[in-house]
């Protein structure tokens, strides 16, 4: 068991190490980076569909896509005529720097990117672990997963830039506590900013918006 | 990486040797166990409510419920009048057999049981890797969560004996595409019992309640 812990330390430190340098490299590059985090189906890949398809207008949109098996989503965000790298991860639960690294050298003038979004592996616990040299942690919860999962799957939550719950059109009919959940991610994590979107209403995302391009009207 | 890769194929093969003997051991005692797995909020501890709220009238039920952190689900089962071990697995993504025979050793008398139910970790990928022992593995997909993921999460569905399609009473709200779903699981793992259930309008409970206990009416 000793071995097993020292090899994931190793591991983890030298993907700290990797995604440092990663992120100096899109500062310099103005790549602004944010990855995408949270359980299968919350609407991922649905929200960048719709946020690709409005910022691409105005601005060079690039998006790493990353899946256990399949390029499915990326099908879906190459119809939006935006460029995408998709990554399969086999067995591993959750993309590292490592992987973002070598999505790069397959990824032409990446450096000319203003945003580039990575949707992680759906998964609520082991993508929070490893920094991808991203800007910011944007982490998607769903109103139909229910409002006790921040503080089962606090660390999520707890390395977010910004929480935004999903699907929020579905809470009256979900029995959805809003106020609950938005009270314990702020316990959780009072830096965090909080949002509440739907893509089938609307609701929510021009302030979506706004925060990925401050200044957005 | 080497080391790492070796690490974990060694964890593998103790975690399966360890399986085993506690599969037998559960088969000499006359232990019938079912290990659910499902991404978050998809529904494992309400089905279980349910089910052990009607099985343990005729029947010795209990429990194990693995999450990241928190006791809330062993709480909800406690409220059920079943016995009930609550691990909390940490930075870990998933229950492990060592896991389990920990359990066993804080269960008084688990040999006297005739059904015990393993929620695991809310995780749509690795929990698939570590065999508990059990004698069927159940894995449950929520509407809301789409119909893509058995092809994206292709080894949950794989090693699976009962996939159960829950909160299909929001199927038509949500445009869940139930042939898709159903056939694409088909192709997966031919083998796997397929079921429909919502524990919000009770439709196939029933037949949930008779694949437990066959010969149930």
């Amino acid at each position: 068991m000793k071995v097993v812990i020292q090899a994931k330390k190793n591991l983890l430190e030298s993907n700290t190490a990797l995604a440092n340098k990663l992120r100096q490299n899109f500062f310099k590059a103005g790549v602004t980076v944010f990855n995408l985090m949270s359980s299968p189906g919350a609407g991922k890949t649905t929200l960048l569909e719709e946020t690709v398809e409005i910022l691409s207008k105005q601005h060079k949109v690039g998006v790493i896509e990353g899946d256990v098996a399949t390029d499915f989503d990326a099908e879906r965000i190459a119809r939006k005529g935006v460029p995408v790298i998709q990554v399969n991860t086999g067995s591993t639960c959750h993309l590292d720097a490592s992987m973002i690294a070598d999505s790069l050298d397959n990824y032409p003038n990446w450096q000319d990117l203003d945003m580039l979004f990575i949707e992680n592996v759906g998964n609520l616990l082991c993508p929070a672990t490893f920094d991808l040299g991203e800007k910011k942690r944007i982490v998607l919860l769903s109103t139909p997963e229910g409002e006790d999962k921040p503080l089962k799957y606090p660390l999520m939550f707890q390395k977010a830039d910004m929480v935004l719950i999903t699907k929020i059109d579905l809470a009256e009919v979900l029995n959805f506590d809003r106020v609950k959940v938005c009270s314990d991610i702020s316990k959780l994590n009072p830096k965090a900013k909080y949002l509440e979107v739907s893509s089938q209403t609307g609701e929510g995302i021009s302030q979506w918006l706004k925060y990925l391009v401050p200044g957005t009207t």
